[in-house]
């Protein structure tokens, strides 16, 4: 049997009246949000040269890309998997502002496979980017604005979880892996596979060895860095992480923190503070952000950078169901004053739906809950008695 | 030489933030306007298999988009380069309303090559469809608002161009043409080249061979209908579409119509009326629209349908500037007093930006007219001398 023409490929959906308004709802609400904190919105295409789009970001991007040949110059491009590198180039090489720029945006990227069980391989990415700023502070108002705008979604993060990849870059560089066996050891601590971890780590002397070893279990509240502090070797690069983590802790104080040593999602393109925000309902994290500072040098200048994204299909799964708003159902306008009063109507923000001759089926499936009636020389709105 | 990185496939571009900031609120208005008509909002996917993709819309759009491979699947994907059929997929199918359903819709879509000098390969197609009405009424009610959409957009449209298929799709029948030559004698007509047309007619039989070489002719003010009625056959076909067309032309006296019988544009799927607005400045059409009352069948149920759609970055371009608004430079937050200033700001719709420290460059470059300072107990707002 033919597969039937309206079937859509797996992973990939339609969203219909009522989601579409919540997800354009939250859509406006996010970037209405950034905007009000100096975040200007751009627009990155959604087609560019693979070699800009993957640039410094790993060979799981790359794999994540569906590539295309351009006709126009026999050369390979891809559809964007992500649109951070895209904003990056941006801030790099087209603003080219020496100073602080603050960048949203939002638009779909695609998935050639889904990045899990229930995962869409068309997430509509939402995020804000600060560039040109290497202090905490940037870090601090990032998380800030990502606590701000999930409670715009009025999502309630169950967890902010903090991370630093200086701790594992530190370890990986005094142990003297070779990038194979760093990317695996990576894969295998990610994983929270401690006995591939113990079994990878075999050859490596004191104290990384046990320092590799104890990073799965350095995670919790505050509390862990402690722990950390005694437990890792006092690498510069560590000592300095810790503390950066330290002061996050004291600056975000009334945040659900917790800090993870070994989360490393993003460790190919992130250069210091990662985070993640967790909410009721959801599997995985509903955020991801943090530092990644060298990320512009491939675009010709290398800018410290710090931000986060979400899927905004995810938030509006998430976010709780709103009424959706009526609509009044007016007479096919013959006549001027009912014209005129479908014009205020309009004006004042209401749905004013033109009832078409010969219309079958209901007018309550199309959204209407009030009708315009004439009573006397006057137009007035009752209550749909239809259905 | 290797192409820099930062270097975008042709007729691909970024939007900054100031044109990124008028198609946002270009696209908000026109959704907004929508949706006080009644339609409401759906979001079809970027990605489909390509036989849902190009069922019914003819060999252009084939050309016209960009395929891959489903991983998932192994079969062919299409990239859409028109979202007006996934919206039709989406009423015949998923949404299977017995009545009239409208539908609005805003994303990008991709072509494989520009459809002419200047066009962009990534067009921000926003649209409104209306789908389960036969009657002129329908055809009137997506005219006027795309007359309301322009009027938004601040664009005076100096032209709205009506056509009819059904003439030429009567003279085609009537002539026994072959589908191969009816094509070849259709792009002759499209491209108004009368000797191509004198060939191809040339073993036709009159009145039909005289009236398709009057075609051409046929475009001008509403006179043009009473020639045509007394230059064409009186084919029922043709006789239905000029009252058609006089109806129209009763019922939208107001605005700035034009007739062209020969403007064949969507020929291969539109069924009836066809309609495009011109605006000072642009080349082309700014919109395209018209009847597709078939474009279902192949989605399981053929409903009559009419609309509209357009290309929001056109839009944008062609709409006049407005000054971008300014923002409020605020010092980092160390004190409370200053932190609620900021929240109290943005609540009543500020852009407040904080000025993180160590920043170089400066901060009229992110877009600060005014600056927070304190004065005595209170923060005050003063304007940004710096540069």
């Amino acid at each position: 049997m033919t597969n039937p023409r309206w079937l859509l490929p797996e992973a990939i959906e339609d969203v219909l009246p009522r989601d579409a308004a919540r997800i354009e709802a939250l859509r406006r609400g996010l970037l209405d949000e950034f905007a009000r904190h100096g975040y200007e919105f751009v627009i990155p295409p959604l087609l560019e040269y693979v070699e800009s789009l993957l640039t410094g970001s790993g060979h799981d991007l790359d794999l994540r890309t569906f590539k295309l040949v351009d006709q126009l110059s026999g050369r390979s491009m891809g559809v964007r998997a992500d649109i951070t590198p895209q904003v990056a180039r941006i801030d790099a090489h087209l603003l080219n502002r020496k100073g602080v720029t603050r960048l949203c945006y939002c638009g779909s990227a695609l998935h050639t496979l889904p990045a899990g069980f229930n995962a869409t391989r068309e997430p509509l990415q939402i995020g804000a980017e600060l560039y040109g700023h290497a202090g905490l502070e940037a870090d601090i108002e990032a998380i800030r604005l990502l606590a701000v705008a999930l409670g715009l979604c009025k999502l309630a993060a169950s967890r902010f979880d903090l991370g630093h990849v200086a701790v594992f870059r530190a370890l990986a560089k005094h142990a003297g892996l070779a990038p194979e066996a760093e990317e695996e050891l990576f894969g295998a601590l990610q994983g929270k596979d401690v006995p591939t971890v113990r079994e990878l780590v075999a050859g490596i002397a004191d104290p990384i060895r046990s320092a590799l070893l104890a990073l799965p279990e350095l995670y919790g509240d505050r509390r862990v860095l402690d722990s950390a502090a005694q437990i890792l070797p006092a690498l510069p690069e560590i000592t300095a992480a810790l503390s950066d983590l330290r002061r996050l802790a004291d600056a975000l104080a009334d945040l659900p923190l917790s800090f993870d040593l070994a989360d490393l999602r993003g460790y190919h393109y992130h250069s210091g503070v990662a985070f993640a925000a967790y909410c009721a309902g959801a599997a995985g994290a509903v955020a991801l952000g943090g530092r990644y500072d060298d990320f512009g040098r491939a675009y010709g200048r290398a800018r410290p950078a710090t931000g986060f994204s979400m899927d905004l299909r995810e938030l509006a799964r998430l976010s709780p169901n709103e009424a959706p708003c009526g609509a009044i159902l007016a007479p096919w306008p013959e006549d001027d004053a009912l014209h005129a009063e479908a014009l205020r109507l309009r004006a004042a923000g209401e749905r004013v739906v033109l009832a078409l001759p010969g219309h079958e089926g209901t007018w309550r499936e199309a959204g209407c809950d009030r009708i315009l009636v004439r009573r006397g020389d006057n137009w007035i709105i009752e209550s749909l008695k239809e259905d």
